[in-house]
């Protein structure tokens, strides 16, 4: 079992597209849209995994985390997990210690651009490059598996 | 991907006990309740699992089973699982070019004892041994999953 601790924000300007090499397609989906613990299967360019996580405390959670046969997993997700799956694409920049994970989503959550940042420990500081907006580590809106059932293009305006 | 095509029956005396070796202690849990498909982990003498199964259709299903180390195994079922966990002995008696899997359930599914076995294909003509009592195949009282939820010492009796 792995601790992932993470922070997410939302991105202010697109300055991070000149720190992005190639991103990576992903496709996510679930199996449960339970509390308490979610059961994801992803496709991350060509490799497949099964990954468990528990709630949210704070900006931690436990993870567990399979490789799974590429075949298998895209069977899962057009089979078994709830539509729609998750389409985005994922650029790593890294910064000094630290590697900065740019998610632009694709499909029903167009739009929808978030940074995410993991940590070793909960209270580490970090700095923030210039392009970085809004923090929303603990906007439950953010999370995938709740971007899976309520897609971003579809969220009423803000009022 | 597998599809797994099973009979589950009843025993109706405790003759199977004759023809059973030794039995393996299974531990299993679920991480979903959810109707349409169930994850399941389950530790197996001293192998851990992480089984997704589809729906059951008739007798059939599609089963997804991916070994996991122990120690994550027994984490998951301890602190993500839906509590209680099932306890079982699974014994395997060998019949021509059938095997025969009988769970004898403790803890709170005390009392229950059923036989499995799985086919090639639904329509497969099997001999059933004289210990062998009431087909439960479809009956998802049965199901480990309902199991897990309405432990079988806990059932109304019949009227």
């Amino acid at each position: 079992m792995a601790l992932e601790i993470e922070r997410k924000f939302l991105v202010k300007t697109q300055a991070w597209r000149d720190y992005a090499g190639a991103g990576v397609s992903y496709a996510q989906g679930y199996l449960t849209r339970e509390p308490g613990r979610s059961v994801r299967v992803r496709v991350a360019g060509e490799q497949g995994f099964l990954t468990i996580k528990s709630k949210t405390e704070g900006i931690s959670r436990q993870e567990y985390e399979y490789p799974i046969p590429l075949a298998e997993a895209w069977e899962l997700l057009t089979s078994l997990c709830y539509q729609p799956v998750i389409e985005k694409t994922r650029y790593r920049i890294p910064q000094g210690p630290l590697v900065w994970e740019v998610d632009e989503f694709w499909g029903l959550n167009q739009g929808l651009i978030l940074a995410e940042v993991e940590l070793d420990d909960a209270s580490q500081v970090i700095e923030l490059p210039a392009w970085i907006g809004l923090e929303v580590s603990q906007d439950p809106r953010y999370f995938n598996a709740y971007l899976s059932q309520h897609p971003y293009s579809q969220w009423p305006l803000e009022p």
